[in-house]
């Protein structure tokens, strides 16, 4: 048994959407049960599952996983494996650097030259150089160290759900982690820039004048403002593709005090949004930082940062950066198939297309369903806000989670977002077909009918 | 050409023990020289490569690295592919587990519960839990980020010239990355505990003094102790295997005060100092936190944390911790492969009898050679302190590097460490054998006789 003290028990166990319960075991097989006791017993109490019945997979392929006895689940859910499960090209390229050379980057070595140089083709030109690290978080905290070395300033400003890490810095300015988890008193953060619920004529003025009013509370305080970070279609804000020009207002605003901007592409990169590599690039602006991580190895661990030289110059000459397994030989090879495969399949245009099929399908669903107060997204990256009343918009958490479930019982993986986890969260990996979007409809519109 | 500020060109260049500098490229060879611009072209200039004369490698064998010409290196130090590099076990089960299943700790998966039971079983019973993350440098992060939610308390005590890790908390107390990198306003350094320096009859009371002294400080400022973390030969000080007894008084004197201990294993743990799997084990103390990396997936990244289950339950209760590839069951199936081998093939037990070789044979150089000051170390990590001269022990840090280079040119693979880089640094993989070793002493002998 985990032992669970005074404190722990009367605080509020940290909040996760669509996290199982490990209080409520009683619905479960012995076998998942005697999982989760396990699990318990040797991973402690910071570990979560999905589902209010956790799955066990035994196999992936494409866009799909398999249990134990074989059963199919759709997964709508997984961006990390953006080519597909068990991708051949990749799993390929692994194996045969694997089986050459494993080794760092304070040899010499081709490969994270090669990669490099085509991975910053896919940017703009004043975006001159990228460094690897392993995990978006670790991208996303080199970004910002290196944000208030160029900046001089301590001031960070995140959306009022954002999620940007699981480092003591990333997570000090990821509010969506919980009221238990410490923010930075160097982080503020802006309300979300809710699509659905905010009225104004100009969203991007609104938001700018938020900012704005962060960093004059900032410089009162002596802090000055480092960055501005966001991704660009707000996942855990609740998923908002806005029209173009929602971030430039902010930007400048950002700059003239001296701050810069951070594009955290961990999620919505690696042409996740469907009309460009990168997401920021839907709203015409240029970030200084760039984050990558998830999918830039289709699972492999590797994640990295493409920068402006300018803001890399003086953190780099003065200090150094050197990450183990950061853009090793391998991480490097499985990185180039990856970034081959999305390009050599066109899966920029395939997810563009399918996209727009799939919101299409689901504005359909809406519109016979008042259950459904928006839908909205980009790319494979789409979110399905369920309400009790379209008048009030109140968000219905419980029925979101109840779908999310269903979901999962009619073997279709999804998952949910926002601050009130009312926002269904439709995520899959890039090469989803017509056929997938048809399956993921039809269950979809089972599962309305099916929670009531 | 890569843009340098007047700040840049004004500041110290941070510093790296045996680092390239990219202002010497008279000597090399045009294919290095293009290299060297290509890399700072496109990475920038955070990144340092090893050697005046930086080596490419295109492949590698056991404890053999190979460059494009098929000039074969020995390996003594690179301590990641502990169990040799291209190791077939630990491949073929990256390569099978990677052709059927890569996904995340949010499914129930077997593989991450199987390993954590093996990992378990080499600790204490008191250490009821891993935890997994990708690197190093997470798992320090998440160490002190539990050890500040535990204590209530912010301080951190290291030793002056630790490494701990590469994010902003992590960095923070990394004095070793050079006076540019910011040290916390909650860190406080004690002296090196340096055997060879250090005149008092018990250096375990000597270190519990300087210890208590910061503690002190920290509480004057109402910080308070979280943590003292160490790794147990000190390495990055310059590799210091005192007697059992030397942790004990400090640990005390922390519990005292409210703070716990984190034993950073990240180098020193996976059997690499020989008589035990973990470095503290030699020193007979119970560590709070244990942090594990770099050789535990053999090259695949993937590190973690052993803790307590006191000092986890609150911290994993309250707010979670999730790392996207951390745990995943590809890492999984690597750092379980490791393991057996390392276990399979008693690697602990060549470990400590070639690494006593090795210890013994420089000892007999150091006999005969003045400049070498001390020869210390433990298992298969060993350090040889330069002097320019044995009664005043002046740190020798030109000769060290020169000989670091003149073995690199001899084929062998070290690099140097402490506070003057004066320590050539030997960590192989644990696969070394009495013909390496012989190989090693030869070419080491041959190069003090070169370099003048």
């Amino acid at each position: 048994m985990v032992m669970v003290s005074n404190k722990a028990a009367q605080a509020k166990r940290g909040k996760m959407v669509n996290g199982f319960d490990p209080e409520k075991t009683d619905q479960l097989s012995a076998r998942t049960r005697e999982f989760v006791e396990r699990r318990a017993r040797l991973l402690g109490p910071a570990y979560r599952l999905f589902y209010s019945d956790p799955i066990e997979f035994s196999r992936g392929d494409g866009v799909f996983l398999y249990d134990a006895d074989g059963n199919e689940y759709l997964d709508a859910y997984n961006n990390v494996v953006s080519v597909g499960h068990r991708n051949p090209h990749v799993n390929k390229a692994i194996r045969v650097q694997m089986d050459s050379l494993c080794t760092h980057t304070r040899y010499m070595q081709e490969g994270v030259l090669d990669f490099a140089e085509q991975l910053l083709a896919t940017f703009e030109d004043e975006i001159g150089h990228v460094m690897f690290t392993c995990t978006g978080s670790e991208a996303n905290d080199l970004a910002l160290r290196m944000a208030k070395y160029y900046t001089g300033n301590e001031g960070i400003i995140v959306t009022s759900e954002a999620y940007h890490g699981n480092s003591e810095l990333t997570a000090g300015f990821s509010p969506s982690m919980g009221e238990n988890s410490r923010l930075g008193t160097w982080v503020r953060r802006v309300p979300t820039p809710d699509t659905y619920r905010v009225e104004t004529d100009n969203l991007g003025e609104w938001l700018a004048a938020h900012v704005s009013e962060q960093i004059r509370d900032l410089q009162r305080r002596g802090q000055g403002i480092a960055a501005f970070i966001a991704d660009s279609l707000f996942a855990s804000d609740g998923i908002f593709a806005h029209d173009p020009g929602i971030l430039e207002p902010a930007l400048k605003v950002v700059r003239d005090a001296g701050g810069i901007f951070v594009a955290d592409e961990v999620q919505c990169g690696f042409a996740r949004t469907g009309t460009h590599m990168w997401g920021y690039q839907r709203h015409n602006v240029l970030p200084d930082i760039v984050s990558l991580g998830k999918p830039m190895g289709n699972g492999y661990p590797v994640a990295g940062i493409a920068v402006r030289p300018e803001v890399l110059a003086d953190f780099g000459h003065d200090i150094r950066y050197f990450n183990t397994f950061g853009g090793n030989t391998v991480a490097m090879a499985a990185a180039k198939a990856t970034l081959e495969v999305i390009q050599g399949d066109n899966l920029l245009e395939n997810c563009d297309r399918v996209g727009k099929l799939l919101l299409n399908g689901l504005r359909d669903l809406a519109k016979k369903d008042e259950r459904i107060g928006d839908v909205r997204g980009a790319g494979l990256y789409l979110g399905v806000e369920l309400v009790k009343d379209r008048a009030t918009r109140e968000p219905d958490s419980a029925r979101a989670l109840a779908l999310v479930n269903e979901m999962r019982n009619r073997r279709v993986l999804i998952s949910a977002t926002a601050h009130n986890a009312n926002v269904l969260k439709i995520r899959p990996p890039l090469i989803f077909g017509r056929e997938h979007v048809d399956r993921f409809l039809t269950e979809l519109e089972g599962a309305l009918k099916a929670v009531n």
